[in-house]
Parts: structure tokens; sequence; C-alpha cells
């Protein structure tokens, strides 16, 4: 039997294995996690709303019905494409097809220092990092006398105006005006400054600029303060410098989270050079039209690992019918993931079954949406854009829809309606502080005054 | 106004704080952590079946409402009686009346060394690192060949079987023999070896020994190996060693829990010594019927932290009635904590209005109960013991009335009735894993098979 490995368990690798639940192949799905993790709504971990638990799903227990599945935990390091093999970290595994979906992680533009001032939101750990330290401002603003040390503390940065930190900002600016607000006493964390930072010219930069407009309005209706058209120049502990209309300002700022930059995993490159290809700019693999590595057809890339050419068929349609439309590389979204992952499991199945290739893979946008806080998002869905209560209740109902095993969706929705009328966020939890005396080292070169005179 | 500082946010020193809110006083609570623990369900935490949030409540947000009540981000090191002032790690303090109930931490009997090798369970940290231990035993079992460390990674040694021992070994029978049952493909999970092991003749040592009967019983239907009158000799990172009937074993296993000895928090020592008198052996500081330091009617020391003598209600009621009772110290249990919270409370409600002080302390014992798994428990209420499904029931419903906010309720009664129906259990993450190479380090001088060949 044909043995299938597939490396990676996120929305691309797990639809690729559940896809093949019955074929007649052997399918082992490599991770390093034990669970799958429903990647959009980790700012609401990290800002507190939700779980870790409610977000993830072990790998095993959602492929434990699939007989000829296994699931391994392991680390890949390199491919002998030859004689199609992989090296893990402990030991070897062959393989038939190829499968490589390892995703990305953060890229910090060449300054790989800043990431310990301003930490990404790709994993688990990450949303409680990002939740320890929002918390633990707060905390330590609470204990301070120096008001410009409170200013310092209370001010959030978040880089990027993507989804993501669109969807961060609005979180932290209304975890300070709402959820915290009647919970400390020498501080007013409605005081909070919410900055968000991006480098073109408005909020949310794939949406169409209408919509972008009125995230952006409803980003300061929520008291977040948005700069467009500035760049970051530099992080430090306790500040951020901002390039912006030529000027540069420093912002006095303790806490800083990274939605900027990504960078393909790096087995990308590892996969590129045992093939004898060039990885792209951003670490990621170029693959033909039916996602297949050039010359390899038994080595498959998919999701944020894989670029992709493609024109966009929304391009397409506004263009001239004569001029071919300009390809670009398809956006690191679940949904590209998703239905990648489809198409190859019925690409394998087709092969299994000795029948002629599926068409190339077309991606169907079915349209962007961004949640800027309760009830407030907006959605882009091409032929059409709105925002409002309307789209937040769409984000709502395809996040829930997609939101894998069903006992999830349950308690994800209970949490929704208990923090949407409460405003409360019960997992607001600072774990894995590091062991030796916490306050010393929230941030290097934190300095604590004493508390207020007893 | 008088201040009154309360060290400890667990059940002792809250009850404490939630007493005072509407009396004349400042009230400061001083805790590590920036949560309420409610340590009675924090196996099921390590077991997989609850997450962290669901059983911790942020500390500000109980007292929110209480605007006499501050609560403080902090770490209490040293106390100066004289001058009424408490050093902390990062300022000083003063206080009119002093309440301490900072608890107990894990006692490995002079052998702190094993505490990396067999981890206890009070904190959060604690309950997922043990999750991460027992899930990644399997994980690096399925990898395995040798049969002999197959059988090393799926043996699991619970030392102690007082409740939490006993609860510990009981779930993870289950978790190996249901939720994990059809989760892997080269071992049975069924196949594993829970060992519990304690020192004297009998299971639940506090309970009546028809109950403890009961619990042995249940455990060895469920899979767990029994061994009382056994003792620890040692642990290391493949094997523990017991002395039982006068012979020496040595069982190789690979993930160890501790539930046996505790010891006061180290705070006991340091204010026993401010204090002018002496902690105990266990480092918990004696106090009188009224649960002061003798001399300072200011300082109040509650919960796992005081050694309280007191006849116990049962022993005296069976004793001959001009026999005097022999004084035993209150046991470190949460009802105690919570009677004394209360009492406390009120004591000081008192003082502040000039009344007469309350009589001295008396524990109302309600009883004690122990769930060994699925629809099984034990529960002695002293006047009748019961055993079974009731028992079960009763346990379900006393932990949900005790536990801490009503959105907590609801949550982990919703996801106590889905593990129930599904023998699932949704929260079996294996997360912070050590940065590098993860299977290298998950037990000292673990090493790894390649995987089946493929």
């Amino acid at each position: 039997m044909p043995r299938i490995v597939i490396v990676g368990g996120g929305f691309a690798g797990l639809n690729v294995a559940l896809g093949l639940g019955r074929c007649d192949v052997r399918v082992t799905l490599i991770d390093r996690r034990n669970f799958h993790l429903f990647q959009p709504l980790l700012y609401q971990v990290a800002t507190g709303g939700l779980s870790p638990a409610n977000i993830a799903a072990p790998l095993r227990s959602l492929l434990r019905r699939q007989r000829n599945t296994e699931v391994l935990l392991g680390e890949v390091r390199d491919v002998d494409v030859a004689n199609r093999r992989l090296t893990l970290v402990d030991g070897t595994i062959r393989y038939d097809t190829l499968v490589v979906a390892t995703g990305s992680s953060h890229h910090y533009f060449g300054r790989p220092d800043w990431e310990q001032y301003a930490p990404g939101l790709k994993t688990i750990e990450d949303a409680t990092e990002i939740r320890r330290r929002v918390l633990r401002a707060f905390e330590l603003a609470e204990r301070h006398d120096d008001p410009a040390e409170i200013e310092s503390l209370l001010t959030f940065v978040v880089v990027g105006a993507g989804p993501t930190g669109v969807e961060m900002a609005g979180a932290i600016s209304e975890l300070a005006r709402h959820t915290l607000r009647r919970d400390f006493r020498h501080i007013n964390p409605a005081r909070a400054r919410v900055l968000l930072i991006e480098g073109t010219d408005r909020v949310l930069p794939p949406f169409r600029p209408a919509l972008s407009e009125k995230a952006d309005r409803s980003l300061r209706h929520l008291g977040v303060e948005v700069w467009t058209g500035a760049k970051v120049t530099d992080i430090s502990p306790d500040a951020v410098r901002v390039l912006r209309d030529g000027a540069e300002s420093v912002v006095p700022c303790r806490t800083v989270m990274w939605a900027a930059g990504v960078a393909a995993s790096p087995l990308g490159r590892v996969i590129a050079r045992g093939c004898g290809i060039e990885a792209d700019r951003q670490g990621r693999v170029p693959v033909g039209p039916d996602l297949t590595v050039a010359g390899h057809p038994e080595i498959i890339v998919i999701g944020d690992l894989a670029a992709v050419s493609q024109a966009a068929p929304s391009q397409k349609a506004s263009a001239p019918m004569n001029a071919p439309a300009p390809p670009a590389t398809l956006p690191g979204v679940a949904p590209v993931a998703m239905q990648q992952g489809r198409y190859v499991a019925n690409m394998i199945r087709r092969r299994v079954a000795g029948q002629s290739p599926p068409p190339p893979f077309v991606y169907r946008d079915k349209g962007s949406m961004a949640t800027i806080g309760r009830a407030s998002a907006v959605a882009d869905l091409g032929w059409i854009g709105f925002s409002g209560y309307p789209a937040w209740l769409a984000w709502l109902f395809i996040h829930l829809i997609y939101l894998i095993q069903f006992q999830n969706r349950i308690l994800v929705l209970h949490q929704w309606a208990w923090n949407y009328f409460t405003r409360n966020r019960s997992a607001r939890l600072i774990t894995n502080e590091p062991r030796t005396e916490a306050e010393k080292q929230n941030r290097p070169g934190s300095h604590i005054a004493p508390p207020p005179a007893g």
C-alpha cells in the first residue's frame, strides 16, 4: 500500500489526512504538537476570552476512527528526495508521497532580537505569554507611583494591522475599558493606550478601502489609536521607535505585540534544497498549479509554506478580458490551506484509483472577515462588503462552523455568550511565570517602586 | 481605618477578604498569583478533563465590588512584628491586623531531588506539567520498539493514597483504558499499568475502614494496582524503588506523581521566628483556639499553614465522657480553611465593632469524599458512610456548589457531562514543552528508538 506522509497537522495537513480516511493508502501524520490549533481565535486566548483547550483538539482524537492513519509526534529535520526518506530528530521514515504543510512563523525583518520584546501570535504558548504580559502590565502599574512609568506600563503597541493585529488591538482595548474597569484601586485601566501601527496607508490592507475605513472608525471608537503609514525602526525593553511622516517618535511602552511579517517554516528551505529548487524570499516553496514541486510529483507543498501563483478570480473579473491578470501568490490564510488540503486528498485518491489528475487547483475566495470588538466586525465577500452587527454575527457563525469538534463549538459559544453579556473574560490567568522573583523579569530593565505607603 | 493585610488568596485568605466587604476596615489581599485556585479539582486538569481557567478565578474579579479591598500581586519575604510591617520582594507594607494563609507545598521527606522526577499537584503549572508527562509517555511508547522500554513508559506510579492520590490514579487509569483506547496504532493504552503506593495499611487512611475497602475494590476494578504498607526508598529517572513486606522491588517507570507529604509554606517559619515561637515539624505555625499567635492578637494564621489543636468532634462523641479526647491538629483540607476564613472575618468584624471576641474556633467536619472514577466515589460524613453512584453524585454536587463563580460551575458541569457520556477528555494538550528538541528531555536519560521501519 502506498505510504502517504503528511508533515504538519494544521488546516492544510489535517484536511489531507481527513480526506484519505477511506483511501487504500497508509497515512502518517507527523506534527511536533499533539493537537490541531484553530489559529484564527488565538487572539482570544491571548486576551483571556477563551481557554487554550477551547480552540485546540488532539490530533489523535480527530483521526482515531481512520484505521489507515497513524499520528506521530515528531520533528522533521531533513529530506532525502532520491530515497524518499525523511529524517526526524529521532529516526527516519520512508514515504511514497510526501505532503509538507508546516506553515509559518514570525519574521522580524532582519531584527530577530525584537522577538523577545514583541512576541508574535502563532502558538498556544505565544498566546498565554502575551496574556501574561498584558495582565502583568496592569498589575505592575497598580503598584507604581511614578506617573511616567505607569503610563509606559499602560501603553500597548500592536505592530501590523492585518486581521490579527486589528483583532488584538480591539480586544486589548475592550479588556482595559470594560473587563478590568472596576478591578483596580490605584490606576484607571480605561486610561490604557492601545496603539496600532501599520506600514501601509490603511488598516486591513487586503480589504476594500471602504471597509478599512469602517474598521478604522470602529477601532478609534473603541479607544485604539491607529497610526498608518508608520514604520517601526526599533524596539527596546521600554520603548518603540516609529517613523511616521518623515519624523521619528519614541513611544515609551512595556508591552509590544508583533502581528506584522511572517516567514515560512524552516522546513521550506530544506525541501526546496532537497528538490534542487529555490525557496522564495519568505522561505516558501514554489509549487505548480497541482501543488507539487516541479519534477517531483510525489512531493506536495501546501498551506502557508507553499508559494502558489494564481490570478485572483476577482481581479480576473475586473481586468479587461484580453489582458492576462497579473499572477499573485495566494495569501497565508486558513481557507486557502483547507481548500488545498481537500484538493490534495482528492488528487491522491485519484492517483491511487488510477484516474486522470484533477484540474489545477483554484482558490475560491469566499471573502475575509475581522472582528474589531463587541458586536463590531467587517466582512468583505468580494461581491459585497458589510460591517457592524451583521458582519459580527457572520463572523461568529463562520468561526463556530469551522471550529473543529462539536464540543469546542458548544463551549466557545457558551463562553462568547457569557463574555458578551457580562463583558467578563474569565480566562485571564497569569501562568508560567519565570520561577525566580517574578517582579524582576517581566522585562529586562523593569524596576519597581514600593507599593503605596501603608 | 484599621488596615487588614491578608497574605494568600486560597480558600482561607479569600474567605477572610469576602467576609470583610462591609466592615469599616481597609483590606489588602496579597498573593503571588492573580487568581484563586480550586485545588480539589486540579487532578482533573492534570488528566485533561478540565481546563485551568475552569477551576481558577481572577482574585480582582472576585473582589471587585468591595470598594474597601485592594488586591496586590506580590510576594512576602519577611515580617517586622514590632513595627507591624511586611517586607515584600519589592517594597514594604504596614498592617494593623495580619492574616497569613499561604498554605502548603510538597514535602519529599528529606529527598528534594525527587521533585524533578515526581512532581506534586498544587499549582496550575504542576497540573499542566503532569498532563504533559502523562500524555507524552503514551506518545513516546507509540514510537518505541523495545518492549521493556514501552512497558516502562506505560507504567505510572502515584505515591500516596490520600484523596488526591486516589483520584489521580483512578483518572489516569480511565484515561488509558477509555479515553485513549482507540488513539494509538502500535501500543494498546489499556495495557498501561497504574500503581498506587501507600505507606499505611489502606487507601484513604482518614476514611472509615469499610470505605477504604470499597475504594480499594473500585480502584482495582478500574485496573489500578494498589500497594499498601509500601514505602518508596528511591526515585530515579527510570525507576521507583519500593520496600514492601521487607523486600525491595524496583519498578521501571518514567512517570511518577507525588501525592504524599506536604510541608507548610516557608512563610510559616518566618512568621514563627518573628513572633518568637517555634514552627512545628512540618513548618506550620501553632495558633491558639482563636487562631491568633500567642502574645500577638494582631497576627492570625489559618489554613494549611496553621497548626490548630482541636479534639475531633467525632472522636469526642465516641470517647468515654470523662476521658479527655487526645488533641489532633486539623487536617489541611479546604473545608477547614474556609471555616477558619469565615471565623476570622467575623472575629475582625467584632473587634472593629468593639464587641466581645467570638467563642474559640471549632471545625465542623461535614465529612470527606473522594472520586475513584466514572460514577464511583466514597463519602464519609462521620455519621454515615456511602459509596458508588450516590457518593459520586454527592461529590459532583458539593464540588459544583463550592466552585467559585457561577460561570465556572456551568462550564465544569457541561464539561463533566460531556466527559461522562463520551468518555472523552478534550483538554489533553501537551503544552510548554522545553524549547529544544523535545524528545531529548522528557526525562534525563530518555533515549528513543527509530519509529517503526517505514
